[in-house]
């Protein structure tokens, strides 16, 4: 099965409008920014404005590609905290430049979606876009590695 | 921006190896399943066995991907549940058929994960692995629509 490689190829659902033009490292919590989603997606959004919250998924257009890509990092570029694996941080270098967000929806205007807490700049393609399903999405009971430093 | 449409085409990480040869539609709490992931990525896992969670991307591979997606779909494939839009849905059927699920960590041996609940079948090329990361992932407050059942 695992040589059988589909293709996959992504096709953006629409992009993120907001103020932030380069990448911050902090204060994502408060940014309002809307995704535009496709016209031809509009009806596909029906019902969405149901939930509070919904999980964006989209792509780090702006990162470099080029360059092998380190398998170890320091949590949030901070050096005083232990190099880890990659995939044991939200780092953005990553093999595929996928970021998942849970955002508040404000309001839904036909294919525009205002959120506020999106951390992707402007101009990022978005991929998919899903309820916030408590229970599914979230862990009563969750523990971390002690370089998290919760939100 | 929005025109500049970068390649954004998926490397598969790895693969979900498990007992579920074909997708159930209910019942994978307690599934266990292994991710294994490419060797040559064995390194950029280490530190997320300190995590009891971990979010998997994956791509749904085993989806008809002929012929138009429709805009609109009973959840969860319930015909006595309101026609809505597929993006107000986790339904399998999207544009970018990627999933992603919430899962326990049950043991890291090397490059492969040991989990339990996530909802992908055998063979499913894996994306992405991120800490599961309480307050960033999660939500205190958040409202769903009434046709979602809480897990």
């Amino acid at each position: 099965m695992a040589n059988e490689q589909p293709d996959m190829t992504l096709k953006a659902i629409g992009f993120v409008r907001n103020e932030i033009k380069q990448p911050i490292r902090e204060g994502w919590e408060k940014v309002v920014s809307e995704v535009v989603v496709d016209e031809s997606l509009s009806e596909a959004l029906d019902g969405l404005e149901k939930f509070s919250h919904i999980i964006v998924i989209y792509w780090m257009h702006h990162l470099e590609t080029s360059g092998a890509l380190p398998c170890k990092v320091y949590p949030m570029g901070r050096w005083e905290l232990p190099l880890v694996g990659l995939f044991a941080t939200r780092s953005p270098n990553r093999p595929n430049p996928l970021g998942k967000a849970t955002v508040r929806l404000l309001e839904r205007q036909e294919n525009v979606l205002k959120v506020e807490g999106l951390d992707a700049i402007d101009g990022t393609p978005v991929i998919d876009i899903k309820p916030y399903i408590p229970g599914y999405d979230s862990v009563a009971d969750a523990k971390t590695a002690p370089w998290i430093i919760n939100q």
